[in-house]
């Protein structure tokens, strides 16, 4: 019997925060309706960021509340940049919320224009206000950095020491540009594990060069049993050059389906969503192409 | 110091011939050409076929024997449906063919309409009547069918063993519709190479669920050291329903170059060259969608 891999469906954030033109609140919670009859448990449902920012977020709010009233069995998180975000996940009475801190200082400026002082100030901020919250920090930039390139397994230890010693005990390893390889994966989380064996570790790698599946598959084969996916690999970032899209929710299920972990995702329905998700969003966006098999 | 891998790019054959509209001589050679300058060192360049089958391979005699003149040195093969190909072959003095029989019986008849005993029998006939034509099998289906679904490690052995009794010791291991997973690529290379230890197996992904990557990779772990792929993804099986696509030449030699294998390949210039193919071909093609970065 195989392990258990929890696939966690972040399109509704990571993928349209991307769309430029808005996606109507009836459809997202529609579309988040239907990633969860699909069998999926884990979904980042929206980002409680400001609308000046990214627009199509404007509904944030209602999209937290409606799914959270929804369901309340299914492990929904937002992304919260600051403070202000975490207040309003607070109030809306969310659990669990990510925060971004990248591991480049030069992405994280140019992503949330904050020095690594200042993000690391902010999430004590949070972590002392919210102590109720559940924080996990999305590593950006981990496996490199369009402007600093590849950091070393001791630059990663030190920086995960620095979110440790705030309280963080769930990390999310990301691939932002996708530039991860396999060798360079299963190094970094053998390491990661080894010296903070008390935390959790989750996974989340861009399919910039199609390199999404193989990294997850490594990551899995570490013992990593929480891998962050869009559906039709929607995504990108708006802030590091060259980034494009996820790994697609569906070639991650099939493989993993295929290869006898479980999933609990019914892949046909997962498929079927995926072009349902795709007819009412093509034509509105600029990341990686899209498929439909 | 890693090992060297061998990328064969095998688009001038499994890509071109599914583009509907005839690419000119010249173009095919230029890219060839093309091909060469970034290092590549094995090309299956065309297909001896008949142009009443595949229209686009109507100059594959002009194809094969212009190369061959051009590059003494580069490792170019041809795909052979038949005796009369291998005639071909050894007219324009080509040392090395690729002739396809698939494990799946209904593929064997629907791509080439020929039962496997046909199949075997045509190629005894290859071996007898052209003894020095090195000829590579390419097992088609050998990952899965889209009729007969996956096969046992048994039914593998066993159809290679029947090749191997007609003298063949190189085995080009195909997932021709995309349907491979990682441990199941590793329990047949195992399986294979620990059977048949005098011979030389290859293999090539489909990247119909991208996972040709992550299938490619687990074979280069298991031994295999030699993997075709289509600069952009270009192919599919115009005789297997649900087939698109191959591993992308450019993100497979990225990730090896990455990983700190020798592939011998000017990446900066393998992204030129399949960015100036797409240009050619864009809209001449219905496989796999094709993506630029």
């Amino acid at each position: 019997m195989k392990k258990t891999v929890n696939i966690h469906e972040v399109g509704p954030r990571d993928g349209f925060q991307n769309l430029k033109e808005y996606i109507p609140l009836e459809e997202k919670i529609e579309i988040i309706d239907r990633i969860i009859a699909t069998g999926i448990k884990h979904i980042q449902i929206t980002s409680l960021v400001s609308p000046k920012a990214i627009p199509q977020m404007k509904d944030a709010r209602e999209v937290a509340e409606q799914c959270l009233k929804k369901y309340p069995d299914i492990d929904l998180y937002v992304l919260i940049p600051n403070l202000y975000g975490a207040k309003s996940a607070y109030e809306i009475g969310i659990k669990k919320v990510s925060n971004v801190i990248s591991l480049s200082q030069s992405h994280n400026k140019a992503n949330i224009n904050r020095t690594h002082e200042e993000s690391l100030d902010e999430l004590k901020k949070i972590k002392e206000n919210y102590p109720s919250l559940e924080v996990i920090v999305d590593v950006a930039t981990t496996f490199g950095c369009p402007f600093e390139g590849k950091f070393s397994i001791d630059q990663i230890l030190n920086f995960i020491k620095r979110l440790y010693q705030l309280g963080i005990r769930t990390f999310n390893l990301c691939d932002t540009v996708g530039v991860a390889n396999p060798d360079q994966t299963k190094d970094i989380i053998k390491a990661v594990k080894e010296v903070f064996v008390d935390c959790n570790f989750q996974a989340h790698f861009h399919d910039t060069r199609n390199n999404g599946i193989v990294n997850s598959i490594a990551a899995i084969e570490c013992g990593i049993y929480d891998i962050q996916t869009t559906l039709g690999g929607l995504g990108g970032c708006p802030f590091a050059p060259g980034a494009s899209g996820n790994t697609a929710t569906e070639d991650l299920a099939y493989l993993l389906n295929d290869m006898g972990y479980s999933t609990g995702i019914d892949i046909k329905e997962l498929i079927v969503l995926s072009k349902y998700q795709y007819s009412k969003i093509a034509g509105n966006y600029s990341g990686h192409q899209l498929y439909i098999k």
